[in-house]
């Protein structure tokens, strides 16, 4: 059998369509950020990147990087195990706690990523528990999907962010099963926020639990960074949160936090969360450290939505169609993959600015879109040289002035 | 719904068979390997880890630990993205390449852990490739299992270690539907190693994929550390070959390594690749560390062997049952959950002596075990200690002196 014949029949595929994917390779330098070395050949070797999920930069903060090293120092490079096989680490069960107090919750428990909490969580708890059914908003993260599809649940589909039809897609359901409705806060690719409280009173109503993903606004959003269901005082009403370290802390890492008993059983089940070794101790040290100065320290946060905003008027005032939602999110749509490709290059080869184009399969065909994160590193220089260099394409390419 | 009394339940039962996991709480101490600091009540405050699954120790080798400090300070705690998206760092296309060139393959992808990489890459494979049938082993590990699962492949299981068996398997398969044989070389719970020369010639004569979990292997067997594959001489007729950076590594992190094409093509497909964080440069770095200096040095490797060879000849002399096998794992067979669970605590609290007791789902009931670990760095005066303990205990149990 001639394997390598039918991958690339694939991959020809891919690159027929233009959704081949061609990663930009980086270093992060330390102090500079949002600045990186460039490794390709076409780009400057200096570039400012504007897409980064770091959306705070902890990962160059002073204190996360003392952390990381000393822990190092401490307790080695790997965590040397499992959790069950003398992988349990006393930084693993300090960020648990560290974690569970984040969201006002009895437990948390760490995976080694946001997808695998995900992925973890939701195929045990649908597989386990019997006749459960998954209810799912219609633009739910892979890693939430893969796991509802692992769990060989029964699955139903409501409106994007839509409580109305949410409702109807429960009252139609068995009484008595489990059922468990899986969203998002801020969906990461429209920046869009979902309306938590209507959700949350309809699970009530129909006595489902509450699965939350808030991936993309853990460290950004509430007082304590402990997300929108902090900011709307909603955490105590949502069974189950699930969140990850590798975005605005900085670092890796993924976790749930809810209910002693909750956590427990993720943890005495998972198959997921069983079989693979923990994350290194030296990383879950610097995401505490991460995660307890944002639960302290405003400046962050205040800076970020500061440069979204300024970035939005700056858009606005050059006519720069992107598109319209709440959160620190900049998604400008091209709706083609080929041309966002040739953006992206552009903005790469000449000015030195680095957004990779999204496409297929992170979000679905004909909704191809550059999508800017600005930081609270991101200087009112860095905002000028992007706006200036997004108005020169636009009037070059026939594109301009669309609205998204 | 009441979902924590539907957990509770499951809990209960769990602790009913005496399955119920209690993760021992350490504190890895750099310099004193495989000594811990334990944070549990009953148990003295420093241990001696026997369970650990980073092998060698390179988890606490001084350049190991000095690159990821280098690079935390070079690049940050996290990558900040997912590969396509900002994530890519040079130092993940480095170890991308120290991989390639460990297993003699065009290319290798990295994933965030060993689960991930089995998960992912026989998902993709088993869902994308028309047809396709894998053929798995009866003992293969979780990671796998669910990855096959998960691509609603057909899937033969063929008797464990058995070519005959897989010959049989194979020839009953359509002969024009893609195969994929899927194997482990040192099977981690038996410690015993697969016929990989009869397994590859069946394969071969089936036309059918080859893909072989190295995890516990690399860095341990064949003069680079590339694994029993390596040791035979049979890397280039693997089509596939996947690893891990958390055990003899010392790491974190897992990958596949094979033609250009295979892994352009899970890279490209594969949900688990694509929609996650990246691993942090700094554990790339450090893992690309250890794998540079166990592909020159032999030291660590003959240590550990000298240490296994002795620690079974001293348990031998003392009539210890222990499962006989040719790798680095010493299995001491309990049978029993309970009892288990009895000696492990006992060697625990009253000798310093750490290692967990393995239970179900790890092992099949009935077949609960002491796991031992033997590294370079256990002395001699540990080993002592160590049967020292077990002789004791053996006498005063009743289980002593039955043949595992
Ligand atoms: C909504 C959402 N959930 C989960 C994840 C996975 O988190 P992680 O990157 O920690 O694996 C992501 C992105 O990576 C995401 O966008
Ligand atoms: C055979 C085998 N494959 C894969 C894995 C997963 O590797 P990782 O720990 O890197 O997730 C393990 C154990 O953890 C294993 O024993």
């Amino acid at each position: 059998m001639e394997f390598d014949s039918l991958f690339n029949a694939q991959l020809k595929a891919l690159k027929d369509e233009g959704n081949y994917r061609i990663f930009a390779e980086l270093e992060r330098r330390c102090g500079q950020f949002p600045t990186a070395k460039s490794y390709d050949d076409d780009a400057p070797d200096e570039v400012t990147v504007w897409c980064s999920n770091d959306y705070l930069g902890m990962g160059q903060h002073e204190a996360v990087r003392q952390t990381m090293k000393d822990t190092v120092d401490q307790c080695g490079a790997g965590a040397g195990g499992t959790r069950n096989i003398s992988g349990t680490n006393h930084h693993h069960v300090r960020l648990e706690a560290e974690l569970a107090d984040l969201h006002g919750k009895e437990a948390a428990l760490l995976f080694t990523s946001g997808y695998v909490s995900n992925w973890a969580a939701l195929s045990t708890l649908g597989s386990r528990l019997p006749d459960a059914i998954i209810v799912s908003d219609a633009l739910n993260h892979a890693s939430m999907i893969e796991g509802i599809r692992h769990s060989r649940a029964r699955k139903v589909i409501w409106k994007h962010n839509d409580p109305e039809d949410l409702d109807r897609k429960l009252a139609a359901l068995p009484a008595n099963a489990p059922k468990i409705v899986a969203f998002e806060s801020v969906y990461s690719m429209d920046g869009d926020i979902c309306p938590m409280q209507e959700i949350v009173e309809v699970a009530e109503k129909h006595r489902a639990m509450t699965y939350l993903d808030e991936v993309h606004a853990v460290g950004l959003y509430g007082p304590r960074g402990g997300g929108i269901s902090e900011r709307e005082g909603l955490a105590d009403r949502i069974t189950l949160i699930e969140g990850t370290l590798g975005k605005a802390f900085g670092c890796m890492g993924g976790y749930i936090s809810g209910s002693r008993a909750l956590c427990d059983f993720i943890r005495s089940f998972a198959s997921g969360f069983i079989f693979t070794t923990a994350l290194p101790p030296a990383v879950a040290a610097a995401a505490q450290t991460s995660i307890a100065h944002l639960k302290v320290s405003q400046t962050e946060r205040e800076l970020h939505q500061r440069q979204v905003a300024r970035l939005r008027q700056m858009l606005n005032a050059r006519g720069i169609p992107h598109m319209d939602n709440p959160s620190h999110i900049i998604p400008v749509m091209i709706k083609d993959p080929v041309k966002c490709r040739m953006l992206a290059d552009i903005l790469m080869n000449d000015y030195g600015i680095y957004v990779q184009p999204i496409n297929y399969p992170t979000v679905p065909k004909g909704t191809e879109r550059l999508r800017f994160t600005p930081s609270p590193l991101h200087t009112d220089a860095d905002l000028n040289r992007l706006v200036e260099a997004l108005t020169v394409l636009w009037k070059q390419c026939a594109i301009a002035h669309e609205v998204a």
